[in-house]
């Protein structure tokens, strides 16, 4: 016999067994639905890319990191390491044909060659949703009402949006003369929460930006108050500067349009704070940060932009969109504990009680599923005790068991696995029972409908 | 400015817009939702393994067409080219946690650097589900099941599952003396749809199979008739032999059970020419024809195997399954312009009459959303004309006006763009009258509930 080959996954990656796959496709499925009432359709685009369409997108790092090699046609190839980037190429390739505004949403693994940390892979899943061909600040206040919209269907009901415009921090720097130095700026500023205002005005120092500068930076990114109060404010200090103006305009327009469409206000904040480093963004920039988990980091982010294409196409293309976290916000589940332990995605286990009635279980399996439940039947008629043990490993709520007697008298034995509890019931009655006893656990377990 | 660089895909990748993801999204929340009624769990694994794992398992054709190279720290990798290879991987892998029984399903893309065809990609999707851990033909007979609701389940109710039992060739093969020719044997069988008895045989005899033997395989491949008939002859010609005795005893329990199980016996075939050519398969085969697209093969194929995961376990690990050839689908669904060319995914636009309502027309998008009424709004305060132009390009059902004068009457005005009808109704029944308009066309239209 040939030597064994040893089963392993590379470093970085990680294989998903049901339970952890059950609930990455259940947060996907909310966020799909989610994502499409509000218009966004579906687009996908190849892993693999030629590497000049990925390369220099994502700075120097973002380079270092690709997969990239060459195939079997000698073409120079890479993995996506977002699906920013491939967006921007199809929108660049196929935009003329599908007119503007255009929404779509995206979900699919992108790959960077990082150092792992925890929570942290090598593969990892990205759910963006985006609208380009407008500059319209409808679009803008939608991302507000999308991100809340989202969260409240993953069942995350604490959290908070924290938003901001760039043109009000770009309006200031214009102010103090450091238009210029926008990237080493917002890079310093972005630490803020992480290491504290006096490491950022050092980092500003550095970057040769003067002490009253750096003072005047800090001392807006940590302006404190109400929504109201913050408006109030930034009118008073920056309303001179045409690009602040513009700035505060929009966020108030954002802030009175969100509350006026049912976003309640203690979730949405005005933080000056935020200035989501990359050079990329020129108008509103989002935040957002689960209220028990706030260790995570922004578990929803974007902004707007100006040109989406710019380096494939001479048609402007503004936009607006965001990202969803969701392998980073499963991660964290994972580590908090706070996933089920279920690995089924149905509720009922039939035993196999006797090899000859296989036909009658299936037929009975079938009947349950039509009316939405869920149902394994088992696959051998092993003893009762080792299939009930199954059902207990896997999750299954309810086995279902009938043998000679039960036909005989036309009747099912329902056992509860949680409770022991058990009753008989007559066959023609046993869908309406079911469906009773699993609308009582209903949200607490993955349904098919 | 910097020269453009060309945005293009890749040979034999594509894009996914729209018009084509959601079909493909309809398609497998269908295919989720009928596996998971059947207690298949979802799992994934990533895209990357180690080469050592790939190479060797599907052929020498398949090790040339491998996407491999070596990553940043050295490693010798390789994209997946199927999932039935790092299913086998994370089975060896995990089974020991996961017990068995073990369900799975695993939808994911694969990639291969083959020669581009019409309809064939380099990068697909596939769609597999198997049951392992068990040599129980209730596993079998549940492939069948699945494989008929799922089809129902996209819509398409005109094809036939057609099965056979590799144990009966295996049987007469032994009995004719060619056991050591499976390989070359069973691979000229599986031609014979394409290619005809003549050219099976000649193709037989290059393998020094003789004229008589090759006659006898052909006349078994060949037999025609109801699947009763066919039993009968199996049991009269073959029934000698010990392991076609148990091949047909198994086809035989699996025609009854899925019958008796409600699958209707004219979608089911025993159909002893198929061989499915590859070794791996060692007990019930299946393949699956559309009747209105015999052209494009078939559509969902599978077997049972004797030991998945040899190559990196001493665990013996049968089982059976079978995969969705969902990109094929999709792509002669396309060719064959059955696809709807709708490109939203929710069936209402809510036209921006006046800027500053921007905040009633997301509140009323929410309420409706709240019904399951996908509703988009458009972002600017465009033209009207414009706004509906769009809605008719994107293929929207509805569209929903109000100005100041609906606002200052309380009510709505609809359009329903097909027709050009339009009414006008109170805001307070807007959400009832639309759930009746899209309940008309229900079916059609990709529904977010």
């Amino acid at each position: 016999m040939a030597d064994l080959i040893q089963p392993r996954t590379l470093k970085g990656f990680r294989d998903y067994p049901p339970e952890l796959m059950l609930p990455r496709e259940h947060l996907l499925e909310k966020a799909r639905r989610v994502y499409r009432s509000y218009g966004f359709a579906p687009i996908d685009t190849p892993a693999l890319e030629y590497s000049e369409i990925l390369l220099g997108k994502g700075g120097e790092e973002s380079d270092k990191q690709l997969y990239r090699f060459t195939d079997h046609g000698g073409r120079d190839v890479a993995l996506r390491f977002d699906l920013t980037v491939p967006f921007a190429r199809f929108a660049a390739e196929h935009i003329a044909k599908l007119g503007t505004p255009f929404k779509r949403y995206h979900m699919g693994l992108v790959w960077r060659g990082e150092n792992t940390q925890r929570g942290r892979y090598r593969e990892f899943m990205q759910c963006d949703f985006d609208t380009i061909g407008t500059t319209g600040n409808g679009a803008d206040i939608e991302v507000v009402l999308v991100i809340n919209d989202l969260l409240v269907a993953l069942g995350l009901e604490r959290f908070t949006i924290h938003v901001n415009n760039r043109l009000v921090l770009n309006g200031l720097l214009e102010d103090l003369g450091l238009a210029g130095k926008t990237k080493a700026v917002l890079i310093a500023l972005d630490k803020l929460a992480k290491i504290g205002p006096e490491a950022v005005a050092a980092e500003m120092a550095r970057a040769a930006v003067q002490t009253g500068q750096a003072e005047r930076l800090l001392a807006l990114a940590q302006t404190q108050g109400s929504n109201a109060e913050i408006l109030d404010r930034l009118g008073r200090e920056f309303g001179g500067n045409a690009k602040a103006k513009e700035g505060i305009r929009r966020l108030e327009e954002l802030v009175a349009m969100a509350v006026a469409a049912g976003v309640s206000e203690e979730r949405l904040h005005l933080d000056l704070a935020i200035a989501r480093g990359l050079d990329y963004y020129t108008g509103t920039v989002y935040e957002t940060f689960l209220t028990d988990l706030p260790t995570i980091g922004s578990i929803c982010s974007g902004g707007r932009y100006d040109n989406l294409a710019a380096l494939y196409t001479k048609q402007q293309l503004p936009g607006v969109g965001a990202s969803l976290g969701l392998d980073r916000l499963l991660a964290a589940l994972e580590e908090l504990k706070l996933l089920e332990t279920r690995s089924t995605p149905a509720p009922v286990l039939l035993a196999q009680f006797s090899a000859d009635q296989l036909g009658a279980y299936h037929k009975m399996a079938r009947t349950l599923r039509d009316q939405g439940i869920g149902v394994e039947v088992y696959p051998e008629a092993k003893k009762l005790g080792q299939q009930l043990q199954y059902a207990e490993k896997r999750g299954f709520r309810i086995a279902l068991i009938a043998g000679p007697d039960e036909f005989a008298q036309g009747v099912w034995k329902i056992k509860v696995l949680a409770s022991r509890e058990e009753k008989t019931v007559p066959a023609d009655q046993l869908t309406g029972i079911l469906l009773k006893i699993l609308e009582l656990e209903k949200g607490t377990f993955p349904q098919l409908n």
